[in-house]
């Protein structure tokens, strides 16, 4: 099966290679967790256009690149798109019930701070 | 009920201002990650001089300070002795089944890259 990605291909962690000090680092903001539970709650590729989030583009390419080279989202040119998706079935091989329980923690802190996370920034 | 615990006393943030965000951050560092996990086996308060770490004895003044500002660990002054405690409760109550399996997560780590947590420093 071909897929219809273009030459220009972005570094990401093998699974392997994925380290939970990095994965934790990477959820350790607010901007970046919207974006996993976005990208959890849809459970496809979005583009970086879907995304609400209150920061400037280039702090929100900053986190994308984060959350890509900690292994927790893959990016995929498409054409002029670059599309994310989450890499849920690594993470969940290598650290299992580990992003669930950050996505339930992270809803249950919404809910109890009565505000979006980075609502605040 | 008294403790005996000397007047110098280390701000530490009450339940309600613990942040996700701040626990992942703590969480996110080899060094750190070990103490939690001795703390979280031995169940106990342990003194800073418990734990066998590859770090000068600044550093792991640092690390137990970023774990005690993000309401990981509880830091008493018993005496001379400064003496360390997982805030098991409350983070089991703010964001239950995270801190288990962040936990489990390190472990397994530890098992499928051979080495103890900070090794590679």
């Amino acid at each position: 099966m071909t897929t219809a990605t273009s030459p220009r291909v972005l570094d990401h962690p093998t699974r392997e290679e994925i380290r939970l000090e990095g994965v934790l680092h990477a959820l350790s903001d607010a901007v970046r967790l919207t974006i996993v539970g976005d990208l959890a709650r849809e459970g496809t590729e979005l583009s970086c256009s879907y995304f609400d989030l209150p920061v400037t583009k280039s702090t929100t390419t900053h986190h994308f690149r984060v959350l890509r080279e900690a292994g927790v989202i893959q990016q995929i040119y498409r054409g002029t798109a670059k599309l994310n998706v989450l890499r849920r079935e690594d993470l969940d091989a290598l650290f299992p019930g580990l992003l669930d329980s950050v996505l339930r923690a992270a809803r249950a802190q919404g809910e109890r701070v009565g505000q979006r996370a980075g609502d605040d920034a």
